[in-house]
């Protein structure tokens, strides 16, 4: 239960920081707001590391604000909450994705979608609160306070670091195979196997689909293999895509860079969807034809609504399913962040937020 | 009924080719086969004049094959019938669309989806037979072959040569309304309000929907009111689009030209889908964010399967729908043509295909 000092004081907060779309990640200091009625406190105990965190802190999508605490794949413990708040007591385990708040009052938010709020969807950081001024700050820190609203109940059963993966990468691939009906006699291809991909292909094959991966590294057909795809492709053999034209019901593009769209388009069966899922920061390019000739769709898919994602967690709690993780200390995530440009990544790094401010 | 003779001469032929990428429309004799058993062979009344028929001939899609006679929005009277015909009788009226043949074993075929032909779908005109050599010939002549299958029956009451269009442009706007569910409570827009465009908003009417027209050309806003539309947008006024974002659930586009993608797509609620009909020769580009951050989809729709275009037809005799016509003597399809081009048609030109070698 809260104190009455939750009630009034702001929390001091331990974090990293870029302060420039150059400059690397530093220590950084600030404060959490007072408790509002309905607010959790969360003490963070850990952080995935996505690759659009790397995007916004290097300004690619043109909407930098500095200084920068990235991370939206949280999980952490209840410390404190409103003296309004009914989900959630003390000491239970809980995580926080991309989004802290929206208007709750627009047809989307309405609909369980707040990822598509009409007026404010606020991002966990590099954003301002609906008050349009506040900036947030997200999981490379200790603590974080958001509304019970936009707070997740984690499955006790999942590996807290190895879970905080599917806050992001979780929703972002569940929402789309959900969305598309993807079942048992799907055939089913996911391009790139990264953060995003791997978790992917364990949920489609959860799902029942026939999985396929398409992927530049040959070297990752065992892994693939081993989170559940039934085949792998080796994107860079010329040959490869072309013996798989009309082939597929659904493609998700979980790649964050422009590619050949109509080479992958003509993959699809007719009435076939690509879905992009990646951010690329990139304009993209492709011949109607590619679309028009099979009533194909190329289609875009960003997160999931609050309630979408604690039923994506509840199915991978159900389904024993989390990312392949690598637990770092915070000191390593400028390293981090340059071997997942490299494509080094196997497959989520995962900030261990319990280190924050400890010596080395 | 067939004669013994219809089974084994050929048919005299008089229509008007293109003989290269620049040159015009001249007449052209040549002979349609001999009557397969399942052939139904056509004297043609009436041809439309399609905006593809120019970009075939002009060679815009790169796969003209000359001497080339255009035209795929027959109609026309049974003269002879094959002997295993069983669909149609000497004297009924019927028509011919964009196909004429299909490989009507693959999955697309068997779902009654011959535009999807895995194998070959043959095009009315501009392309070759299933024996991938002989020639196919359109409508801008005075007689066709084509077997019963791909033959369509005319409503009665229908004007026949205002119902021309329909074999193309009515088919083209009526597959993807029935396809993506448009009816009461959808908020449709449709981009162009040319051939295919004034056809499509008589038919979302019908079914239903609010009915926006979005188009360059302000001095038609009175058609599209007769037509059926609920509100006109002038797309050259630059505050007009921007107005409607988040605002519409389809949007079917009949352009054949590029556009700015996003500023369109933008216009879509979540979940929506921007369906392009219209077949551009250009590379259209996008920003992926106009996709993703509502979950919207870009789409393409390819004409319709047989029968849907019979279900189609029907569909427009009940609800009384025929295109708005000018019927021109063949002599003038070159100057039509120059019309189109110029967006002076108002709004189907059809060809008079009585008056084939007929002294003027």
């Amino acid at each position: 239960m809260p104190t009455d000092d939750n009630n009034f004081k702001s929390f001091p907060c331990h974090g990293y920081a870029v302060h420039s779309a150059t400059s690397p990640l530093v220590p950084y200091n600030f404060e959490r707001r007072a408790l509002n009625p309905k607010d959790v406190l969360i003490s963070i105990e850990y952080c995935g590391v996505c690759h659009s965190d790397i995007h916004q802190a290097h300004n690619d999508w043109s909407c930098g604000r500095y200084p920068m605490v990235p991370g939206h794949e949280i999980v952490g413990l209840v410390k404190a909450v409103g003296e309004q708040v009914t989900k959630f007591a003390v000491g239970e385990r809980v995580g926080v994705g991309c989004m802290v708040d929206s208007c709750r009052a627009c047809d989307n938010c309405l609909a369980e979608e707040e990822q598509f709020c009409l007026k404010h969807m606020v991002m966990t950081y590099n954003d301002v609160e609906m008050d349009l001024k506040t900036p947030t700050y997200g999981g490379y820190s200790d603590c974080i306070v958001v509304d019970e609203h936009f707070v997740l109940r984690m499955p006790e059963n999942l590996d807290p670091a190895s879970a905080a993966p599917l806050l992001c990468a979780g929703i972002t691939t569940y929402s789309p195979l959900r969305h598309w009906g993807v079942g048992p006699g799907y055939q089913l291809a996911i391009v790139g196997l990264g953060g995003l991909g791997h978790v992917g292909v364990k949920i489609a094959r959860s799902m029942g689909a026939e999985v396929t991966v398409l992927s530049t590294s040959p070297e990752k057909a065992s892994d693939a293999e081993m989170f559940g795809a039934h085949h792998f492709v080796d994107t860079g053999d010329p040959l490869a895509l072309p013996k798989l034209h009309d082939c597929f019901d659904v493609i998700i593009n979980t790649m964050p860079v422009n590619f050949n769209l109509d080479l992958y388009l003509n993959l699809l069966k007719a009435d076939g969807a690509l879905i992009s899922v990646g951010m690329p920061a990139q304009i993209f390019s492709f011949n109607p034809f590619s679309l028009q000739m099979k009533r194909r769709s190329l289609c875009g898919s960003f997160m999931g609504g609050i309630a979408e994602t604690q039923e994506m967690l509840d199915y991978c709690g159900e389904h024993n399913i989390t990312a392949e993780v690598e637990l770092i200390h915070p000191d390593d995530i400028n390293q981090a962040w340059e071997n997942i440009i490299a494509k080094k990544a196997r497959y989520r790094y995962v900030i261990d937020c319990h280190k924050i401010g400890e010596q080395r």
